[in-house]
C-alpha cells in the first residue's frame, strides 16, 4: 500500500539534466547535456592550499555552527563584488545559500500559493520549472529575441494575469538559449515591472563568463522598488561542488528567506563558506574567471564553426556572447527527445529543448553544452551529431 | 509598499535557538542553549588530513557535480553503520541530505497539505516545529512519559484525527526532554502505527551519543510496513559544519525525497560528502564517539549534581541516559522566558521550555544543553542559575 502525499508531488517529477548527468557519469558518452563546468580550471592547488590554511587557522570553528545567514566576511566580500557590477548593496543584503538553485526554490516558496502564476521566458531553465512546479505554480511564459524578453508581450500579460505572482528571468547568457538581455530591454523591463509591482527573480550564475561585448550590469542594478532578488553563484566561477551561492535582496526580503534557510537546512556548510571567503582575500578570482571565459570561448568558436561546416542550413543557433549553453532550432520535424536517443547510440548526449518549455511543445530544439567537453571530444561529438542530423533531414 | 508573500508565510517565524546561537557567538555569555556540540572534540587533526588527502587523491571531482542521490561510497557506508543498529538497508534505501533538517523540511514538503495535522510528541523539537508549519500543518501533540510517547493516547488520537498526515518523533535522549523510548514502546508504537498506514519521520541525531543503559534498536528496526523514514546525521558524531546527514526510507521513498532534493538544491557539499566518506574508511568513528560519550556524560552528572546540590527542590529534571539535553519543569507561576531575560543580566542562557510546545502553554519550562559548555563554565552558569531560581521561588 502507497502512503499518501501531498497534492504538490502530483507536479514534482525528477530533473531531466540530473538523470542525464547521473547516467552519462558511468560512461564513455560526448556529454553537451550537463551544465557542468570544466573541472580542468578548478584551482584545485590553490584550494588545496586554502583548504589546509581554513583549519589550520580557524581550527574547529570552521567545522561548527554558523548563523543561517552565513559568515560574515563572505557576505561582506559578495557585497563589495556586487557593488562592482553598479549594484548598491551591503552585507546585510546577502544571505548565503547552496548554490542559486536554492534561491529559486526558496522564491517558489516565499511568494507562490498553488495556482499561482509565475511568469518566464520561452524557453526557460529546467531547474526553476522543477521548482515552482513543486509549489504547484503555474507558467505563463513570454517570448524572447536576441535583446532579451519582449517588454510589450510582458506587460500584455501582466495586465491580463491577475495570478501572476512572480516574474523570473536568467537576463545574462540564458540556459538554455545563451541570449543576453541589451541594457535598454533591461531597462525597459524595469519600467514595466514597476507598474505591477511584483518580486522578479534574477538568476544569474553565468554573468561574469563574458567572451565579448560589453559588461552589462545586471537588471538589480536598475530596480529602484527594492522588488528584485539577484541570485548569485560560486558554481561557474570557482567550482560547483562547494554548493556556495547567494541571495542579493532588500533587507526586508532577505529576512524573510533567512527564517526559509533556518527551516529548510539550518545554515550552508560551515568550512566551504569559509575557503570561498578565503579564496576571495588570498587570490585574485578574476585571473581565474579569465581563464575560464578564454577557454569557454575557443570551445563556443569551435562548436559553432562545426556547426557552420557540417550541419545542414536548416539548423538555426544562437551565437551566446558567455556562459555555457547554446541553442539550435531545428524545423519542425525534428524531435529533439527522438534525436537524442539515436545521438546516444552514437554516444553523444544533449539535452532536448522540449525539457525548458513549462506547457510543452517546441520539440524542435536542442540545448548544447560547451563547457564541460575538452575540444578534442567537441570536435567528435559534434561530427557525429551533424551526421546524424543529416540523415534526420 | 510591501510585495504580497504566499499564505504559508504567515506561519513562518524564525527559531528561537538560531537567534540565540547568533547573539552568544558575539558575547561572553555561558550558553546552555543552542544544540551544539563540543568543539574541541572534532577530530581536526584527522580531518586536516582527510581534507588534504581527498584534494589529493580525487582532484577536480571533489569539486564538481555529482548526482543527486549523493557520493556512492558515503552512502554504502551509512547502509552498513544502519545495518549494525537492526536496520536491513542498503545504499539505495539511502539519500545524502544536508543535515537532518533538511529530511524534517522534505518530509513536510512530501506528505502535508495545508490545514493537515502533524502528529509529534509533546514536547517536541522546534525545528521540526517551524519546518512542517512552514506547510501550513497544525500539530496534535502526544504527552510522553519516561519509556517514551503514551502509545494509547497516540492510537486515541489518531483514530479521531482523519487529518493526521504523518508522525514526526526523535525516540533517542529527545530534543528536548533527553528521554529515549523503551524498545517495548517502541514495539507497541509500530503496532499502532502500522494500524493507520501513516508516515513515521524518525529523527534520530543522538541516538550513538549513548552515555549507559543498553543500546536500542532505532524504531526503523521494526519498521515491517516501510513506513519508516529514518533521518541520521553527522553533526553530532562528527561535526555539524559539513552539513551531511541522511534519509534512510523505502526505495520509493527514497525516490520521492530525492526529487525535492533535486529542485530544492540539486546536491550537497561534493568535498564534505567525500570528506566523511573518507574519514569513515581511514578512522574508526566509534573511537571518536565513545571520547564523546565520556566528556558529555561527565558534563551530564555535573549538570546534574548541582541541581541537586543547589536547585530548589521543586525543579523537576530529566536524567537522560545520552544525548545533549536535559530538562527541568517548575511550578506554574516560574516562566521560562521572563526567567531567560534574567538570567541574560547574569549572562547565562538557555532555552525557554514553552518553544517546544506547538500549541503554546507550559512556559514552565527550560531546556538545557550540556554538551558545549566546558565544565568550569557548567559550575560557575549553573550555581548562577540556581541564584536567580531561588529568587524566583
Amino acid at each position: 500500500m502507497t502512503l499518501k502525499y501531498a497534492n504538490r508531488m502530483d507536479q514534482v517529477k525528477g530533473l531531466e539534466t540530473r538523470e542525464i548527468i547521473k547516467f552519462i557519469g558511468k560512461s564513455d558518452i560526448i556529454s553537451f547535456a550537463g551544465g557542468l563546468p570544466a573541472p580542468e580550471l578548478f584551482p584545485l592547488e590553490e584550494l588545496k592550499e586554502i583548504s589546509a590554511k581554513v583549519l589550520e587557522e580557524c581550527g574547529s570553528d570552521a567545522l561548527q555552527y554558523v548563523p543561517t545567514d552565513g559568515y560574515l566576511p563572505l557576505r561582506e566580500m559578495i557585497a563589495e563584488r556586487m557593488q562592482k557590477t553598479g549594484v548598491k548593496t551591503s552585507a546585510e543584503n546577502i544571505l548565503i545559500i547552496n548554490g542559486s538553485q536554492q534561491g529559486i526554490d526558496f522564491s517558489g516558496k516565499l511568494f507562490l500559493n498553488p495556482g499561482d502564476v509565475v511568469i518566464s521566458e520561452k524557453p526557460c531553465y529546467l531547474g526553476a520549472i522543477g521548482a515552482f512546479r513543486s509549489y504547484q505554480a503555474k507558467f505563463v511564459d513570454i517570448p524572447i529575441d536576441n535583446d532579451g524578453i519582449k517588454v510589450g508581450e510582458l506587460e500584455k500579460t501582466l495586465s491580463q494575469t491577475p495570478k501572476a505572482k512572480l516574474i523570473y528571468v536568467t537576463p545574462d547568457f540564458q540556459n538554455p538559449t545563451g541570449i543576453s538581455w541589451s541594457v535598454t530591454r533591461r531597462k525597459e523591463f524595469i519600467e514595466v515591472v514597476n507598474k505591477f509591482h511584483l518580486p522578479v527573480i534574477e538568476d544569474n550564475p553565468y554573468g561574469e563568463i563574458r567572451f565579448e561585448g560589453k559588461n552589462i550590469p545586471p537588471i538589480k542594478a536598475f530596480d529602484t522598488e527594492g522588488n528584485v532578488v539577484f541570485l548569485g553563484t560560486f558554481s561557474k566561477i570557482l567550482c560547483p561542488g562547494f554548493r556556495i551561492g547567494w541571495i542579493c535582496a532588500s533587507r526586508e526580503l532577505v529576512k524573510k528567506y533567512t527564517m526559509l534557510k533556518e527551516v529548510a537546512d539550518l545554515q550552508c556548510n560551515t568550512m566551504a563558506q569559509r575557503e570561498v571567503a578565503l579564496y576571495l582575500s588570498e587570490y585574485d578570482i578574476t585571473i581565474n574567471i579569465n581563464k575560464i571565459r578564454q577557454v569557454y570561448k575557443r570551445r563556443r568558436d569551435l562548436m559553432i564553426q562545426i556547426i557552420k561546416e557540417e550541419f545542414p542550413p536548416e539548423a538555426k543557433y544562437s551565437v551566446p556572447e558567455g556562459g555555457l549553453f547554446l541553442w539550435i532550432e531545428f524545423p519542425k520535424h525534428i524531435n529533439g527527445r527522438e534525436l537524442l536517443e539515436k545521438t546516444l547510440q552514437e554516444k553523444v548526449a544533449f539535452v532536448p529543448g522540449g525539457c525548458f518549455y513549462p506547457n510543452g511543445g517546441h520539440e524542435n530544439s536542442i540545448r548544447l553544452n560547451f563547457s564541460n567537453m575538452p575540444e578534442e571530444k567537441i570536435v567528435v561529438g559534434m561530427k557525429r551529431l551533424a551526421k546524424i542530423i543529416h540523415k534526420e533531414l
